[in-house]
C-alpha cells in the first residue's frame, strides 16, 4: 500500500530534512482509519502542484485540537513528495524575534522557494505565528497580513509552490478572514475511541502480556471511555468523556510505565482529564 | 465586437505589462453577459479620462467576494487602454514593508503617473493594502489615510488619471468612509449559476466527451446546485447552494482532473463548500 | 453687483495663488442664491479682519457633505481679499507625512503669516488633517490638538489673520470639542432642486439644443427627482431623492455626454444614487 | 477701591510681563459683580502666599466656559501680585512639542520659579495642556500626571508658589482626579444677563447714541433675551437663552459694528447661537 | 510615652533625613486617639523587622483620602526607627522620567538598601507612581509590575527592610492585584469629628482667646458639622458633612487667618466643601 | 521514608543552587499530607524525564492562592533531582528589563539549558513574567508568545529537560490558553484546616508550654476558625473562615511573638483576614 508507507520515505535531498524528521520522531502510527485519509489527501495536493497548469500555488490547512498531530502529519506529507524544496517554518525558530523580523524571516522562505521548480513550505502553528492570545483578542496583525498576502501569491512563472499550514484554532482563522485564503482544509481529530487507545498501546508495549492490555481495555471501559466508534466524533451534544491527543497519549503512558499498575495509572490519568 | 476582445488586446508601451499580465493567467472566460458589461463599463471609464477636460481625475471600484476576478478583469482594462502608463499597486509587492515605507511607495506611484498625460494606476486588494481584519477591527489608518487623500487628489494641469481599485470588502470601505471617494462602482459576482460552470468546463475541457459532460452537469443538477439562472442572485433571502469564485473553481477542475470519476469529485467538492 | 463678481477677481501677489486657482479649476457657478450667501459671508469675515482692532483673529468653518463645492469656495473667498499672505493647507501636499512632519509644516504656515500684516489661511478638509476614520473611532490626537491650538491663537501685535478652514463632518468636529474653536460657522448643501442642476446644465451645455433639455428635466422630474424648491432641504424627515454634490454632478455629466443618450443616461445615473 | 484697580496695576519686574499683558488685551470690562468678586479671590490666594508659614504652596483653579474670561482674569490677578517671578505656561507656546518635551519644558518653569522667594506660575487650558478629546476618552497621561504631581510639590524651603490654573472643563478634571489638587476652585460664568450686555455695548461704544443703545436693548428683550438677573444662572433646568462668553460677545460686536443696522445684527446673532 | 514622643526622635544618621523631614514639615498633631494607633502599629513593624529572623521582609501600607497626612505619618515612623538606611521613593523626584528611567531609579534605592543591615524604604503615593488615572483607567504597567515585584522580594541573607507605602486609592491597588503584596494594611482617616478640629485650631492658635475660640465652635457646631465622635466614621450611609484631611483644615485656617472674622470664614469653607 | 525526606536532599553540583535554596529559607513544614503528595508528584516527573525515550519535555504547573509555598515546593522538588542543570527563572531578576530582554533572558536559560543532558528550568509567578494586571486585563503578548512556544519546544536529540513553573492565577492561564501547554497540573492549596495550624505553630515553637499552645488553638476554635478538616476545601459553597497561605502565617506568628499575649494577637490576626 502505497499511502500508508508514507511515513517511511524520505526525499534524497529535502532542505530542512533534519528539522522535518525531528518533529515526527515518535513516528506515525496508524491507528485508525483517518490517519490514512489524511495522508492520501496530502499526497494529492502533491500531485495537482505536481501536475496542474493552472493551478501552480496550492494551499491546505490541516487544523484540529492540541497535540493531535498536525505538525507530524504535515512533516510526513512533505517528506515523502520528493520536492528539491522543502522548508519548515515554525515559530519555535523565531523566539526573541519582532513582528519585522518575522516577516522578513518568512518572505525570505517564500523567496528562497521561488528558486526551485517545485517547493513545500510547511506553515507551522499559525496562531502562535500571530501571537494569537484570546485575551483582548490581541495578536500580531502584521505578521497575519504578510501570511495572509504570501498565502494568495502565485509563484513567479515555471515555479510551483505547495503551502502546508497546520493550526489548533481554525475558528481564529475564521474570525480573521485568513481560512478563506486555503484551497483545501483538512480536519485531525483527536482521539475519542477506544480503538485507537488499543493500537496505540500495542505500539508502545506498554504491557508485556496480552491479559495485562486486555484488563486495560477492561478498566478504561468500566470507566465509561468507550462510547464512541470513531475518532472525532462525540456523543449527541455533550463532548465525548474520552478525548485526548495522541501527543498527551504517548506521555501519559510513558508516565504510566514509571506506576506499579500501569493499567490503573492510565486509566485514572484518561478519567481525569 | 469590440468589448468581447478586450481581453486580447495588450497596450504597446505598458510600464507593468508583464505584471498585469500575469495576473490574468487563466485569461478571461467570458462564462456570462455580466463579464461582458463589466469589461464595457471598465472601458466607458477610460473614454471619460481620454476625452472630458472637466474630469482629469476618474475612480472606479471593483468589488465582489474573494476569487470572483476583480484582479483579472481590472488588469484586463487596464492592459486594453493603450495608456502609456500603467502600474499596478498590490499588497504583494509590500511583504515586509512598515506603514511608512507602503505610503513612500504608494505615493511614487502616483508622482510618477503625474509625468504621464494619460495614467491607469490598478490598486489591488484594498482590504489587504489598508491591512484590515475584522477582529478588533485593526487596520493601518496612515495607509488608508494616504489612500483616501490620493483618491481624490486631481493630477497636475494637463495630466489625466484613472484609478481602478479592487476590494472583496466593500462593506468595510463603507464603514470607513471610503466608498464615497470613489465615482463608480462596479460589482464582479461570484459563480451561482449552472449555466456558468457549463462555460467553464467546456472551456478548461475537463471531459473527453460530451457524454461524461452530459452526467456531470446532470449530477451537479441533482445535488441541487442548478437553482439560479443569473450569476449573483440567490434565493429568495437564503444564500445559494452554489456559490463559487471563478479562481476556486478553476482549482477545483484541477483537482478533479487528477481522480478517477472527475465529475463526481467535482460535484462533491462543489456541493460540500 | 460685487458677490457675483468675486470669482472672477484674484490677488495682485498671493503666496499660494497657483495651488488656490488649481481648486477651482470648474469655476464657480452660481447655480442658486445660497453660493451668493456663502460668498458674501465670507467677504464679510474678510473685512472685519482688516477692519476691527479688537478681532485680529477670525475663524470661519464652512462645512457640508462630500463634494459639495466647499474647498473651491473658501478659495474663490481667500483669492478675492487682496490680502497679501494666503495659503493653503491641504492633507494631499502632507501625503507621507508622519504626525510631527505635518504639526511642523502647518505651525511652519502660521508663523509665516505672522509676517504678513493681513494673512488668510484656508486649512481643508479637517477631517483628513486629523487622519479621521469613524471606525474606532480613530484620529490623529497631536495634529487635532495642535489645530485646536492654533485656531485660539492670537497673531502678534499688529498682525491680523482670517482662518477659512472647510470639512466634510460637522459632527466630528462637534465631538471633538473643535466646533467652538470657530467664530462662525458657513453650511454648504447638497444640490437637492432640480432648479439648481437646471443651471449646471446649461452652464455645461450637455445638450445642443433647448428640446433635449427640456427633455432631460422631463425625464428627472418623471424619475421623482423633483420634490425639492431650496438646495439642501429635504422632504419631512426622509432624505430627498435628489442628493448631489455639484463635483459629482459636473462628473456624471461628463460621463452622460459619452453616451448616446445622454439625457437618460443621467436621470438613470442621477435616480440610482 | 483697591481691587477694583486691580487691572490697572502692574508688576515692576515681571519675567513675561509681556507675554501676561497680550492676553488681555482687550481690558477688563466690570459689566458684572461677580468679576471683581474673582479679581477679590485671587488677591486673597496672593496674599495667603505672601504670608503665611505654614502654606509655602497654594493652587486655585478658575473654571468656566469657552471665552468666559479665565485666562485674562488670571493673567489679571497674577500681574498685580508685584512678585518677582511670574510666569505663564500656555499650550499655545507648545506647539508641535511631543510629551516628554512638555514636561521638561514646565518642569522647568517650575526649577525657574524656586529660585525666586515668592513666584506666580500661570498653567493655561489645563485641557489643551493634556491633549484632551471628549472621542475615546484620549488624553497625554504623562503630561497629565506631571501637572499633577507638581500641582502638589511642596517649593523648597523659604520660597513660595501660588499656582493659578485655568480650565473650560472642569468635569474633565474631576474625572482625572486633579480637581482635588487645587486648594481653591473658583468659577468664572458666561454671560447670560441682559445687564452685563448692556455694559459691554457701552464700554465698546457700539452705539453712537443712547437712542440706538436702548432699541438694541429693547430688541434683545423682545427676542427673549432677557430672563437673566445675573450671570451664570439658567432658568429652572432649562439653559438660559442668552449664554455667551466675552470673548465671542466682543467678536460679535465687531462683526455687527460693519453692518447697516448694527443692533438687528447682534440680536440675530446672540438669538442664532 | 514612648508612642507619643515618636515624632520628636530622629535617627543618628538617616540616609534622606532632609527629605523626610520636610514632609512633615508642619509636625504631627496628636488631635486624636488614632494617630497614637497608626504610630504605635508603625513602631511594632519596625521592631517585627528589627527581632524575627523569618521575615526579613515587611510590608505596610498606609492608605486613606486625600491630604489626611499618610506621608506625615509614614515619614514619622520612618525617622523614629533609627535604621541606618532611610530612602523616600517619591514621585515628586521622578517629574519627567520615562518608564524605563522610572523602575531603573526605584530598583537602585531597593539596590541601595541591601546593602545596609537594617533598612527602609518610604515608597510614597504609589498612585501617582504608576501615573494611575481613573479614565480607561491608565497606568503605566510596567512600572506597577516593578513595584509588585520588589515588594515580594525577599533581601538578600542577613539584610532587612521594612517597605512603607502610602496611598489615596486603596481600591484601585485591590483592582490591581497588589494589595495582597502587603503584609499589613493601615488606614489613616479623614477629619470628620469637631473634637479633633478644636485640637487643631488650639495647636495653630487661630484665635488669641478662648471667647473666640469658642464661638467658631459653636458656629461650626450650628452649621451641622458637628454630628461625629471620632474620625472616620460617617453618619448612618451618608458621607458625613464634616471631611477634610489636615493637610486642607491647616490651609484653610491659614486663609481664614487673613479675614477680618476668622470664626465665620473658617465655618463657610468647611461647611462648602 | 524517601519522599519525606526530600527537603533535606541538595544536589551534587546544581547551577543555581543557591539561589533555589534561599527561596526555601524557612524550610518545608510537613503540616498536612498533600505536602507529600506534590512532593511525590514532582518526583515522578522528574523520573519520567530521566527514563523515558519517547518525552524528553514534561512540563508541570504548580498553581495555588499567594504565598501557599508554590515556590518553595518547585524548588525543593527541583534541589532533589540531582539534575546537573537546574535553573530559576524569577522576576525578580527582571526587574527593569523590557520585553525584548526578558525573552533574550529566558530563550538563553533554554538553550543552556540543552548544554545539558538532563535538566530542570524553574519558571516562577508566570503570571508576574507577563506582566499580568486584571484590569483590561493587560500583559506582555510577545513574553507569553515566547513563554508558550518555549514550553512546546522539544529540546535537541539526547537532551532532556523539565519545566516546573508556578502560578498564583490559574483562571488567568486558561484564558491565555497557556494552560494546555502543561502535561500536569499540581495544585498548591491554602492552610484552611486548625489541624495544619497546629502543626506550625509547633515547628515555629511560639509557644513556650503546651498549656499555652493548647489555650491558642482553643482561642482560635472559639472564634469559629475549626470548620474544615483538610487544607483547601471550603464550606459548602462559602468560602472558609481560615484561609491563609503557609507564607503569611509565618508572618503572623512572628508578629504575634512580639505581642505581651502571643496567643490572643494570632486569632485576631486570622480572624480579621
Ligand atoms: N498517526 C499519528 N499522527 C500524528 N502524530 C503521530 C501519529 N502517531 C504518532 N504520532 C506522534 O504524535 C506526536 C504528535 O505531535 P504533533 O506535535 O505533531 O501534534 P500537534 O497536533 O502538531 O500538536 P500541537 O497542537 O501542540 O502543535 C508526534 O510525536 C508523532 O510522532
Ligand atoms: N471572466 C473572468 N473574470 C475574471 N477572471 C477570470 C475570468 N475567467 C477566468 N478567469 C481567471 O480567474 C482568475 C481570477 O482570479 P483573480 O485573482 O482575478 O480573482 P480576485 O477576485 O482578484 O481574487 P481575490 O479576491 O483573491 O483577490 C484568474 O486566474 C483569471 O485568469
Ligand atoms: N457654486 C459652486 N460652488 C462650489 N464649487 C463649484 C461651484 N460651481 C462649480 N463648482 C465646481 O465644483 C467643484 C467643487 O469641488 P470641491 O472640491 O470644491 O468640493 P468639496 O466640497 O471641497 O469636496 P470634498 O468634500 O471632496 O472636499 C469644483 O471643481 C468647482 O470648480
Ligand atoms: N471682565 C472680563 N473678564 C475677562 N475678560 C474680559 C473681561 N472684560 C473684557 N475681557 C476680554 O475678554 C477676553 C476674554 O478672553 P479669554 O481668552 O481670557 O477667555 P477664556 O475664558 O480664557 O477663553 P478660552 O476658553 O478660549 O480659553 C479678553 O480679550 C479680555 O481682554
Ligand atoms: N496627626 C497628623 N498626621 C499627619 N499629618 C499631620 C498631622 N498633624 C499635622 N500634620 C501635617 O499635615 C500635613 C499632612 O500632609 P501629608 O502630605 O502627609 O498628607 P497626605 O495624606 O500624604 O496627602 P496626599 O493625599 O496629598 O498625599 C503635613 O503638613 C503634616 O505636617
Ligand atoms: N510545606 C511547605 N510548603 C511550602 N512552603 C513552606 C512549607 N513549609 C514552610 N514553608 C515556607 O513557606 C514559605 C512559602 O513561600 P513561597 O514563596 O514558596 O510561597 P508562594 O506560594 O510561592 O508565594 P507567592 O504566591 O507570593 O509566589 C517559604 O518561606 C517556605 O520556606
Ligand atoms: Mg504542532
Ligand atoms: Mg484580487
Ligand atoms: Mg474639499
Ligand atoms: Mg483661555
Ligand atoms: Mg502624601
Ligand atoms: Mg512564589
Amino acid at each position: 500500500d502505497y499511502f500508508l508507507a508514507l511515513d517511511e520515505v524520505t526525499p534524497a535531498f529535502g532542505v530542512s530534512e533534519g528539522e522535518l524528521q525531528q518533529v515526527v520522531q515518535n513516528g506515525i502510527m496508524h491507528f485508525a482509519p483517518h490517519i490514512d485519509v489524511i495522508l492520501r489527501d496530502g499526497q494529492l495536493r502533491v500531485e495537482q502542484v505536481r501536475t496542474s497548469k493552472r493551478t501552480p500555488l496550492v494551499t491546505a490547512l490541516l487544523h484540529g485540537p492540541p497535540g493531535s498531530g498536525k505538525t507530524a502529519l504535515a512533516a510526513t506529507i512533505a517528506l515523502s513528495s520528493g520536492f528539491p524544496f522543502i522548508k519548515l517554518v515554525s515559530p519555535e525558530n523565531m523566539v526573541g524575534m519582532g513582528e519585522a523580523q518575522k516577516i522578513a524571516y518568512v518572505n525570505k522562505v517564500f523567496n528562497d522557494s521561488y528558486k526551485s521548480p517545485l517547493s513545500i513550505i510547511v506553515i507551522d502553528a499559525i496562531e502562535k505565528l500571530v501571537e494569537w492570545v484570546p485575551i483582548g483578542p490581541r495578536f500580531s496583525n502584521p505578521v497575519l497580513q504578510a501570511l495572509s498576502v504570501l498565502l494568495g501569491k502565485r509563484p513567479p512563472k515555471d515555479r510551483r509552490l505547495l503551502i502546508l499550514a497546520t493550526s489548533s484554532n481554525a475558528p481564529m482563522l475564521q474570525d480573521m478572514d485568513l481560512s478563506q485564503a486555503f484551497l483545501a482544509n483538512i480536519r485531525v481529530p483527536a482521539i475519542t475511541s477506544l480503538r485507537s487507545v488499543d493500537h496505540v498501546l500495542r505500539e508502545t508495549a506498554l504491557f508485556a502480556g496480552e491479559n495485562e492490555h486486555q484488563r486495560c481495555l477492561q478498566l478504561l471501559h468500566s470507566a465509561g471511555l468507550g462510547e464512541n466508534e470513531i475518532d472525532g466524533e462525540g456523543g449527541a451534544g455533550a463532548a465525548p468523556r474520552l478525548n485526548i491527543g495522541i501527543k498527551k497519549l504517548l506521555s501519559e503512558i510513558e508516565m504510566a510505565r514509571l506506576d506499579d499498575d500501569p493499567a490503573d495509572k492510565l486509566t485514572a490519568a484518561l478519567n481525569f482529564m
